[in-house]
């Protein structure tokens, strides 16, 4: 089995290397082939592998870094403080070569920005984009790019994002032949903006691009797609709306007024109903969610939630294997030369 | 009291003349100031009108019509088609000045489209905006425009926005001195598009507006602003967001499979918590919902639901009413003349 080498910012998220350790033990027992930079303070990671059997510190280095950028620095001051801290040096590994991909819980603007400054696009895609798999309501997923990584797109970069989204849900979503969409506010050809519809020709004539029109944005979450495509303003602002939706609706089943009035089975149907709520759609603000990724430059950057427990932290270092393994980066650059006009 | 003339577009929404006739007929007993044009085809106009008081008809003219404009059809359709419609000639009728407004529950796309075509922007006004009153957490309203008038917006529009919105929650809404923001994908001042931070130097600097900087779509229903000015792609893929989100809600309590298990009381919870929530934010789809506006015309223009029943067109026609009465366009120009620079 070939080896991979994932960097991991041990320091990011609210519970720092106390959850990113044990998350990255638990993933070198579960995957022999996978080795790991684990980027961070020794005094805080160190006492966390005391009881580590010996066979596991061998596929284990730690690199020293001496700070942290926290959750809620702006991206500006993010750029000016950014060296020597353990999001900065987990991104200038992948550049240098030491490893494929890196898992970060930090912020997640200041994830993007340093990603982008740090790392060059992949040949051929003119910028990167922040994706996320959203579930539908026919239990299936959507992937969703860009939510945010780019605030003005140009035609070609929505049909870029197009293709890296059809890549992942075929190699990481496992959807064959993926359906793709573009959002717009209309389904009509000659609805929407000059970019939206400049991407939909470039897709209209790419050979293997599912490519099934536009779609509006009351329909993100009943499955009728398999890839989302927007720019990264309206795809943050689609995400943000639905997290506040959501939020209303939760303290609406949890409204005091009501519960006064009512019996334990009430309560009891509300609670059950939040909590499957919680459960399916919880997760939805791309400040927060987990597993988001930044596709589209030399080596894989994914964002776990900030707030995510070992569980969930292992599953993003699963996510960034999986990207490598299933060679999503090499399969986009083949997609894009066969369906896109070069853009050098 | 001062008369005032309103334009109805009988023949549009669901039902035609059988709920905008009655509801027509019901605002004439409720506002003897009212004189009201009802534009359509006389054959189902006038058998409506058979038990009429003769007091009442005196208030009442019709402008006979020959077709309608129907409710899936095409903007370009519908501008090809237009010459004899109802909804073209309840326009017309407010150019040539024999109505101050209009009311129609007719396509929402054409009705935007041909009123840009006949009516002239307001003087200082660059293009009009589609703009609705939502519900929100703290059972206030949030101005949300524009919903889709114009996909492109500078940061003139959107500060002329602004100002239409502001006005429009003093005077319609009730709300002093009422806060405004701008939909943002963050709150620093460098986040976001170019027209945004442009609008917001221009809101920034204005007198009489109480601007409060930009606002993240997951504060749109938590009462945080009074305004939320946005362009009219973003406003329309929010306010689809939203209702696509409400829309899973409402089958995820409607889901089956969890109602053969449960008794009678589970179902009437799940019942009940519907019924609220399709109370409180049923109707949020640009394209349905009762009571928008498109403002910033010579003349004001009212978009009814097309499923609206007779209390429901009623309720827009007193809307239009109030328009015209507390002279909201009178007060635009005033408004814009103190806080912007002249666009012309």
């Amino acid at each position: 089995m070939r080896r991979l080498t994932l960097a991991l910012d041990v320091m990011g998220g609210d519970f720092g290397p106390a959850v990113t350790v044990p998350a990255a033990l638990q993933a070198l027992v579960s995957y022999p082939q996978l080795e790991l930079l684990l980027i961070g303070n020794p005094a805080a990671i160190n006492p966390l592998l005391v009881k580590t059997d010996s066979v596991l510190l061998e596929r284990l280095t730690i690199v020293p870094t001496e700070s942290v950028i926290t959750g809620d620095v702006k991206l500006s001051q993010a750029v000016r403080e950014r060296r020597g801290t353990s999001m900065q040096i987990a991104l200038d590994v992948i550049k240098s070569g030491q490893a494929q991909a890196c898992v970060s819980a930090g912020n997640t603007g200041a994830l993007m920005g340093l990603a982008k400054l740090v790392l060059k696009p992949l040949k051929g895609i003119e910028r990167p984009a922040l994706l996320v798999a959203l579930p539908h309501q026919q239990k299936g997923k959507t992937v969703v790019l860009d939510l945010g990584a780019n605030v003005v797109c140009d035609g070609l970069m929505l049909a870029q994002f197009a293709v890296m989204g059809a890549v992942i849900a075929e190699r990481i979503v496992g959807i064959n032949n993926p359906r793709v969409a573009l959002l717009n506010i209309g389904v009509e050809e000659t609805k929407g903006l000059n970019n939206i519809q400049q991407a939909a020709m470039m897709l209209q004539d790419a050979p293997s691009i599912n490519y099934i029109g536009y779609l509006e944005a009351n329909e993100l979450l009943t499955g009728k797609t398999d890839v989302l495509v927007c720019d990264g303003f309206v795809g943050n602002v689609t995400l943000k709306t639905m997290e506040g939706v959501i939020r209303v609706f939760l303290s609406f089943l949890e409204s005091s007024r009501e519960s006064s009035r009512q019996g334990c089975l009430v309560k009891w149907v509300k609670w059950w109903i939040k909590r499957r709520l919680i459960c399916q759609f919880g997760q939805l603000n791309p400040d927060k969610y987990n597993g988001a990724c930044l596709v589209g430059l030399r080596g894989t950057v994914i964002k776990s939630h900030g707030a995510a427990n070992q569980r969930s932290f292992a599953a993003a270092i699963e996510q960034a294997m999986q990207m490598v393994e299933r060679q999503v980066l090499e399969q986009i650059a083949a997609r894009l030369d066969m369906v896109l006009p070069k853009s050098d």
